[in-house]
């Protein structure tokens, strides 16, 4: 038996204690919290030598800065456990049920998945986010960190597994793969029979990975190439503000729109007030050859590669569309299914938009940077999925349970 | 662009305007059942070609009674189909919703997963059965059925493919691969970006190969070593009798019991009861030393091996147990997740059974055999999950959809 299957039969075991550990979860969340803010000083010791390895290895500034972890960060990642601490528990939740002809009392529950496994790139913080929603509700965790991170991850992970012991629990519920090879992150995707579910947090490449060569089941997330339909019937001051602040409030984020579709009907007026208003940033334009026309020589000739490029950056694709089918086609060819919006007036025109345009978030006249899991009121978020099995959308804690049909009888046997 | 992968395609166009068919996917499936109903002839035709090339290749008469289709099979089919189109369409379905602060009003509604594979071996009904769940759901259907049935299954999904055409659907929303070779499965498996999902129906060595080899979602059906545990509380009557159901009633199906574990208190009443009520069927006993202490040679001694086999058959192994945890563990061990069963008459027995047995379904006093989309009231059923993820259980129409999030504004934009 490898280290990872021993690895995975542990989990399996403390899994089983975790399913009905009930408050006891809470009482590991509040202990976490308080053994992250006083073992600080440790944290930040062994972030130290990740920065260093980082800057000798020629990290970018941008990954330095996701890497890095200071008092104010660390107090940050023990304020989130004690959210999370305070949310409602899933577990037990009655989802449905009834009475059966014959008198079969069947009820529908909530319960845990199991066994989570979580591969993700250069941020520590994820290793205790992660870990402590999966935590509350009521999974085991196995944990596959960057090897940029690795020893901020282990630090915090042992920290973490010394907290729950303290507070009565197994400390195997959360465990840290310390091995960041490929073989490792290839064998944890392999491990049939004791993940219940592989989530991957990171770039595309790493989603792409997973997807492809796990054996066990995938919950895909991340990717976002979102869009805004400017409608004839658009509200062209609306329009303007909503694409401002959908692409330049954070344009690093899934949620972030990649690309514009306007209604050639208000296209002459509409670009000048979107571009007047992306100017603040310096948004580059990329746009078909009627945008042109409309905005001049500002605007960079796009390709095909520009509709399906998801830019992370101030760069804005833009494609003037003779008619709303032709948006929606558009859309259905170049969505990654995380969130679409359209700007309209017209009753007609949204309802047909939230029915046609198969995404996990379909908007009418609001920003998509609002599909996130705190936006949405779940509380937290482990990720959003872009894939229609299981979770689609914003997954909180409902998203990491799965459920079991309980069944009462008194005696009936099937004829 | 192989074959394949233009089924894949079609499917994806024909699945856009499934998506929001509504009426016209009852008007389809009642010219399918028409259209089978009409066209018996030419199925019991085809299938006679398989069932000659069966009997050439040796098929067992089991298989053979399988693979058989005649006039009343296929009234019962197109009966199926009626019954189908009859159940509530369940897209459109509002799961849950409200107003965000700031006005947002956010909806969770219920939207077809999109193309669904499916893999299936010899029974040719599947080829029905499993296309009109998916048309009702909503979801166009690709479908990968065995070698034995295959000009059964082109009869069959040609008459479908013209009917839904004439009731004005894109006939590709049901497509058949005929290429029977094992390379059409191997591609099917990997057909990213194309397949949602693909849901394996048949024998372990199918199920264990698709999930194991597929790089698009699967769901995992069918596995069922199942269990039940006769407490030292238990009605030994009861006991028997529910037994005698869950091991006899069908035998080969995977909601039947593979073990039963008899409490030491209870063991010298109950196992003879037991006993008398499953030798009116001559089920074999394969038991431990203390079941062969108790009722003598007739028991076969088990090993480790019979904890672990679904035996399908008129076979029960035995286990005495010493106490309610051991009972516990051994069904942590070697259950498939399928259905476990307590009888008791202790409610604390009873209710710490429901909550620490980890299975799609738990029974108190009640016969495993109920674990079926029938039974629970779904009105059908395309499988029965033992996975944790997206379903478990019995898997009706809800269970063949995803979701997504209408967000409904006037403007907002994320601070």
């Amino acid at each position: 038996m490898t280290l990872i299957e021993q690895m995975g039969q542990a989990a399996r075991i403390a899994s089983r204690q975790l399913a009905t550990a009930g408050e006891l979860k809470n009482d590991a969340l509040k202990a976490i919290a308080g053994a992250l803010r006083q073992n600080a000083d440790k944290i930040i010791e062994a972030n130290k030598t990740d920065l260093e390895n980082g800057k000798a290895n020629g990290l970018s500034a941008s990954l330095l800065d996701r890497l890095m972890l200071d008092q104010k960060r660390i107090d940050g990642i023990a304020k989130g456990v004690l959210e999370v601490a305070a949310l409602k528990d899933p577990i037990g939740d009655v989802i449905s049920g009834g009475v059966r002809p014959g008198g079969l009392r069947i009820t529908k529950v909530r319960v845990p998945l199991g066994v989570i496994g979580i591969i993700y790139e250069a941020r520590p913080n994820v290793t205790a986010d992660a870990a402590v929603l999966c935590l509350k509700s009521g999974n085991a965790v196995i944990l596959r960190g960057g090897k940029e991170a690795i020893n901020s991850n282990k630090c915090i992970a042992n920290i973490m597994r010394d907290a729950i012991e303290t507070a009565g629990l197994d400390k195997n519920c959360i465990q840290l793969i310390e091995d960041t090879s490929r073989s490792s992150s290839t064998e944890l995707m392999g491990l049939v029979g004791y993940l219940d579910v592989l989530i991957p947090r990171g770039g595309k490449g790493l989603i792409r990975a997973v997807v492809e060569n796990a054996k066990v089941p995938v919950i895909e997330t991340g990717a976002g190439n979102c869009h805004v339909y400017v409608d004839e019937k658009a509200d062209i001051e609306m329009a303007a503000n909503i694409i401002y602040n959908a692409k330049t409030s954070r344009p690093s984020v899934c949620n972030a729109i990649e690309t514009i579709l306007v209604h050639e009907a208000v296209a002459e007026k509409a670009l000048p007030a979107i571009k007047a208003r992306l100017d603040e940033k310096n948004v580059e334009l990329r746009g078909c050859e009627r945008t042109a026309a409309i905005l001049g020589d500002c605007v960079v000739p796009a390709d095909e590669s520009d509709w399906e490029t998801e830019y992370g950056d101030y760069i804005l694709a833009v494609k003037v569309v003779s008619s709303y089918d032709e948006a929606l086609d558009h859309i259905a060819k170049y969505s990654s299914g995380h969130s679409e919006c359209i700007i309209t007036d017209d009753y007609k025109a949204a309802k047909r938009f939230t029915e046609a345009v198969d995404a996990a978030a379909v908007y009418v006249n609001a920003s998509t940077r609002f599909t996130d899991g705190g936006m949405f009121g779940l509380g937290a978020e482990i990720g959003i999925s872009t894939q229609k099995l299981h979770a689609r959308g914003p997954m909180g804690l409902n998203e990491l349970t799965s459920m079991k049909f309980v069944i009462e009888g008194e005696g009936q046997v099937r004829v």
